[in-house]
């Protein structure tokens, strides 16, 4: 079994939109708890020629309902880009999630080959749906995405991996890690091994290794 | 047709590594044509307590050459995260993009519902290999490598969001933006509509939005 545009896309977009809505009201938080005028957060960028975090997130969730307007052919939302405050990029957000939750896994292509398009002012770029998602549309998602959490991080807000991450959708854990990070606790190891095991005839041997701690890096 | 989970990582993984790779090329030569130490760029951050560009990039590696590890079953490389320049930097990524092309589709695993889990020093994390892909490794690896691109744009690096991109596998252009771009040109508009009518059959109106304007961005 291999994985669908839909499952592919949909889910994905939906589960970083809503991490982003909390890092922003992280950010809207710290901002009053530390005296600072929202505008000075929304305004920050990175380098003189690159977008504030404002655009930032206008952007990622442009990208988000642009990937899924273009898979299903269905009319996104459209949102003026003009200035915002924290309340109005959340509801941006919410309205993204709100347009791609609507979407039912029959309207995305069932061939990942299947031609698509995106017209921009001087032609159209071409690919298939599976290049285009892979390397035009979260590629760019995640761009955005995560130059949103830098300017925060630069700009003092206290927000970290576990913030941009979320809960990893299906993620379960054994051993204290679980506890620590509010993980729902995998089934029993030995049937978890069981399923690897078998998962894995035929392959090479799996190489248990350790993950580096890179937690608010 | 759906996508599997070798095309769904390996390539993805290599074509990243190589736009990373001529990224600390034009970095490297920034500093140079600057009179800026090589040292000053590799230990820059965007805050305190975020890893240096040095750490970002091996962190980046870690994660494309721990993605396929898990998923296969090989043994990655071992590398060492002490300090280097940016030639080391690029020799790992080299290395990296070496290790993963030598893995064939058959060592991924047919069912993207298997089990994987990933050992950690308090625990084990369990998923699946669809949600360890979407929701760990492709953010993970995602958020390094934008956070290597800005803290180079932070530090006046002249690259832009072409150079993040790099050359798109399988897109194709018509009109200016074709030779603008340097793009192979699409075949003949006729055959593409044709097959995209196909596609589409039964599904909504295609919607054709205008791209914003990103670059550099």
């Amino acid at each position: 079994m291999s994985v669908d545009l839909y499952q592919l896309t949909a889910p994905v977009f939906v589960h970083n939109l809503k991490n982003l809505s909390a890092i922003l009201k992280k950010a809207a938080k710290s901002a009053k708890a530390r005296g600072i005028e929202p505008a000075v957060l929304l305004n920050g960028r990175l380098a003189p020629d690159m977008f504030p975090l404002l655009r930032q997130v206008q952007i990622v969730t442009d990208n988000a309902k642009g990937c899924c307007s273009r898979l299903t052919g269905a009319e996104a939302p459209v949102f003026e880009d003009g200035d915002a405050d924290f309340a109005q990029l959340n509801q941006r957000i919410n309205d993204t999630i709100k347009f791609i939750k609507g979407l039912k896994k029959h309207q995305f292509p069932d061939n990942a080959d299947d031609a698509i398009e995106m017209r921009v002012p001087i032609g159209v770029l071409h690919f298939n749906c599976e290049e285009y998602v892979k390397g035009w549309a979260f590629p760019n998602f995640y761009f955005h995405l995560t130059t949103a959490y830098n300017i925060l991080r630069h700009n003092g807000v206290e927000i970290g991996k576990a913030d941009f991450l979320g809960m990893v959708p299906g993620m379960t854990a054994t051993g204290k890690i679980a506890k620590m990070m509010g993980l729902p606790q995998a089934k029993k190891k030995s049937k978890v091994a069981k399923k690897t095991k078998v998962a894995r005839k035929g392959k090479n041997k799996t190489v248990k290794q350790a993950a580096k701690k890179t937690a608010r890096k």
